[in-house]
Formats: C-alpha cells, sequence, structure tokens
C-alpha cells in the first residue's frame, strides 16, 4: 500500500508531463475590423496585475502593433504596444514604459508584464527571462468597467480602429491576475503549469466574442 | 524491498539527468566542396516528415546558407535554407515556405520542420518554440531514390555547388522521421531525450561520406 | 517509515522547485565612478576558468561595453567584452576572440566563458547553449595579484576610467572557476542550481567594493 501510494505519485507526474490543448487566437491579415472580445471576471479596479500571453507574429519591427488593449469610455487604461523600435512598452492611462526586448517572430513567444501601484515596479518576462525593473505610474489606478479588445487599438470606447496598428499572427493563453505573482510562478506558467488560474481573466473559461476574419483554433501546449 | 523500488526510480531519474556525447559535423571555411553525405534507413518517399537539427553558425543573415539538401536526379526533393534576410525556410520540388524566426548565432540552437502532405500544414521548431502554421503544396509527394548532402546545395545529382551557399558552422543531431511528430516528442528532443530514434535518418546509427574539410568531432549533449 | 523516507525526498524535491533571494548590481547610468570591485578566493593563477554571470542591459548593440576586468598592474589580465558589432569577447593580456551571440536586453541571461590554456578550447554559453569551439591563447597562463572590477575597464591598476565603455544595467550571480566546468553542470547553473560554488569568485560569500552610483539590491532566482 506504501507502494501504491509512491505509484500515485508517480503517475501524477506522469500525467503532468503530457500537454494540454487550449484556444488560440488567430489574425490572418491586417485589418481595421477583425478582433476579439473578451470578458473578465471581476470589475478591473487594480492597483496591481501580472498580464500574461503566448504570442507569435510576423510583423516586422518597424511598426507600431497593439498587443491589448482594456479602455473605458474616458481613457485607454491599460495598453501593450510593440513599438516602432521593436521594443515592448505599456501604458497606464498616459505615458508609457518601455522594454527593450528580443523582437517577436513566428515562434511562440511566452511574455508577462507586473506593475504593482505602491512601488511603481514593472517588468517583463519573456519565455521566464525577468526584465530589469522600471519605476512606473506610482500610486495609480487602473479604473473598472472597460473593454478587454484583442486584436485592435480602440481609439474611442466603441472602436475606431487603425489597421496599422492592428495585430497580425497568433496569440493564445491570455490571463491576468490583480496582483504581481512571484517570478518562480510565472517561469511555470511558461513552462505550462495552468495553475494559479488568471483571477482577472481566464483563458481556460474565456468567452469571445470574435469579430471579423479573427478565428479561434485549437493549439497543444506541453508541460 | 518497496524502498528499492523507489530508489531504483530515483536512480533512473538520476542517470537520465546525465549526459550523452555524439557526433558532431564542423564545417571550418566557406568551400565549394566540403559536404557530408547522409544514407537514408528507408526510401524517401514522404507524405509527412520531421526533420530536426542542431545548428550554430556565425555567418552573417546576409547570406543565402543551406541547411539540408535531398536531392534526386532531376529535382531538390527537399532543401530548408535560412535566406537572405534571416528567414527559415524550407522547399519542395519548386516554390518554398518562409518562417521569420530569431536568427541563428555562435549558439547551438535545436531546429526542426514539420510538413503534412494532407492538410499542407507546415511548421518550424527552434529550441522547442513553435511557429505558425503555415499552408504549404497540399498533396504533395517526395520522391525517393536521391541523395542526403549536409554542407552544400547540389546544383545536380553530382554536384556542382556555389561555395556562396556552402554552410559554415558545426551542425549535428539530424533526424528525420516519415511522420509528423508531436509538439511535446519535440521540446523533448530539444531537452536531449533520445527517443523516438528518426526511421528515414537517425544521427546514432548514420554513416558519414566525409568530403572536403568537413570535420567529424564529439560533442556532449545533456539531457 | 519506508514511506516517510519517500515523503522526505519528495519534501528535497518541493525545496529545489522553489526560489533564492540572492544580491544584485546595478548600474543606473553611464558614468566614469561607478564600479563594484571583488575579491577572489584565490590568487589568479588560471590555466584555464569558467566564468559566469547574469547580466540584463538595454545598452544598444553599438557600443562597446564592459562585462568583466581582472587587471594586474601591468596588464588586462581578463577582458570581457560586448563588442560594437554586438559579439562577446575576450581578452587574456592582448588580443581578443569573438562569440557571435544574441544579443543582451532588457532580460537577463545567464552567459558563462570556458577557457583551457592546454587546447586554447574557448566558449561562451548563454541561457544554456553553447557555442562553437574557438582556439585562442593555447599555453598562456593569466597572472595573479590583479583586481576584479565590474562596471569598468580599468586602464591601469588604480583606474582611469572611459564611461563610454561602463556597463549600465544589471549584474549579478558572478561565478568563477579554476577549471573548466562540463557543459551539462553550466547548464544546471542556468537553471539555478546553486553548486557547485566558485572557488575563484563565490557570489554568495563575496564582498563588495561599492563605488560611486552602484547599488546592491536583492533578485529572486527560481530553481
Amino acid at each position: 500500500m506504501r507502494l501504491s501510494v509512491v505509484l500515485f505519485l508517480i503517475a501524477i507526474s506522469a500525467v503532468l508531463a503530457g500537454s494540454v490543448t487550449i484556444k488560440s487566437l488567430v489574425f490572418p491579415t491586417e485589418t481595421s475590423t477583425s478582433y476579439v472580445g473578451m470578458t473578465p471576471k471581476k470589475p478591473m479596479t487594480l492597483n496591481a496585475f501580472t498580464l500574461c500571453m503566448r504570442v507569435a507574429t510576423e510583423l516586422p519591427g518597424e511598426r507600431e502593433t497593439i498587443l491589448f488593449a482594456y479602455r473605458t469610455s474616458y481613457y485607454d487604461e491599460l495598453n501593450v504596444w510593440r513599438e516602432l523600435d521593436g521594443s515592448l512598452s505599456f501604458a497606464l492611462a498616459g505615458g508609457t514604459v518601455k522594454f527593450q526586448v528580443p523582437p517577436f517572430s513566428a515562434l511562440q513567444s511566452h511574455m508577462c508584464i507586473t506593475w504593482d501601484s505602491s512601488s511603481g515596479a514593472s517588468t517583463v518576462f519573456m519565455d521566464g527571462r525577468k526584465s530589469l525593473t522600471k519605476t512606473y505610474k506610482q500610486g495609480h489606478t487602473i479604473q473598472p468597467n472597460g473593454k478587454v479588445i484583442i486584436g485592435q487599438d480602440p481609439d474611442n470606447y466603441l472602436g475606431e480602429f487603425d489597421g496599422k496598428q492592428s495585430f497580425v499572427g497568433e496569440m493564445c493563453d491570455i490571463n491576468m491576475w490583480d496582483s504581481v505573482l512571484s517570478d518562480s510562478t510565472i517561469n511555470d506558467l511558461f513552462t505550462g503549469k495552468r495553475v494559479p488560474r488568471g483571477n482577472v481573466l481566464d483563458w481556460e473559461t474565456a468567452e469571445f466574442e470574435v469579430q471579423g476574419q479573427a478565428q479561434v483554433v485549437d493549439r497543444e501546449l506541453y508541460l
């Protein structure tokens, strides 16, 4: 019986070494109409967050490309950009903080951003590797009751999209938490662990509002 | 005795955490004469394949470089290129499909290509990371009775090599299967697992026809 | 009791899957005055070495940047550079050996250099990936009684720093051995294993001489 406990534990490990299938969003071409809306699980009044996603795009570095947009009636509350100079940036209702990171490519990258209002500490992670820490928007609070848009940058609450800034490629596993996850937890997520689930956005239970040419396909993640 | 079973399992894990030594091909300089021929284990009549290799090269991106060539008397049946624009491409008897990937460097990259005739689905993997899926040559069959050449692009069955397209650097662990391996299997191969062995080309049992300045050296792979 | 042994082993694994906090050096801006001195544990009479560190910098590729300097009264005995062309190089009392590697970025890279006098074999590792092997300074011996400087390139024993070559960014986990570590050991160090400790420089017990604007902060490493 003691051995059976051990074998049970080993069996769990075997399962953990397998793979899971998740939904993935494909944006085949540049448009000003294709996007996917996501509904947060709770009001996005945020004094801290971790936002993660997996991204593959062959768009050249010399193009401003939107990776994530959360907008209320009044403001772009949280936009994530790949900038003209190839850097990764995010903006909280004005201003921006930039990180020089390796370029995105046809290969899928796991990317996370963390921000904490109390210190302003901001970092990005790509494929488990953590960036330098920068200070940005200390004391700020992200406002609730907006809309999360993937694939386009809304210039007002209802739309007005600019195709030149649209996302082209594949994006999945978009999860968001209302706290800063530890480095080791983010590394675990990169390597395929499925917990903790996002308490603001949870990819496994999220419902998508799919518009234009955006498609939802299946993708294997290995653990 | 129950404990001994457990300790046995732990001992296996310890061995798996070790390293193996494999053969590696070094091409020291640009030539039109150095190459290594490999003999497939079965006729290369292929409706699907996975081709993997480990590559290190300091050649600049702005140079067309051959990474793998399989040619019959009539056609370049399967060529893998690093293109002028730094992208990775492969060509099946005419046409080409390109993937924007991170550049090769002095550091060894593990690279795989998968293709399936029934859907035309084509992907590349670098260091375990999977690319976007592209559609290419649906319904095509690769023809048998050709020659596998590493280091040069044969412009006919017997040779006619162009030094400007030759490979310079180190290449090893070239394996090929007549099916599309799963993402998790390819990730396992990247991390050093030695199974499944290639059923078309198997690096561990392959015999090499070494020509010109090409050298065969030993290289440690960690598991 | 047998089970308790097993559970003990599992508990060890859990600890190994955790994280540790280590010291990290931050150089906030370009200066000719900020640096950190480190004292070796033994005289640096070296016929072989492995030198590892974790580096994050947003300095552009087109800038000569010092990563490590060991200088006696007479010579730059060991300098590690990121070169103008973005390559990584090291120099032993004259001459230099260069490796084309992926650029450093805001994301932390684990980097190691190995050199062995008997063969001259020189390699670099980034994030566990090994480079091509080059031959450099066969038969040479690094001389003792110098000074290890992080952040600046001393043009004589007492200083004379050039701000244009200074390091800006974050650096930590600088360890040095008087032998060439195996590929698998270097991969273990990359993934966070804390042994073997450096017998020439050991980050965990090192004392720092902190000058100028250089700061010592804490950083989480996950195992």
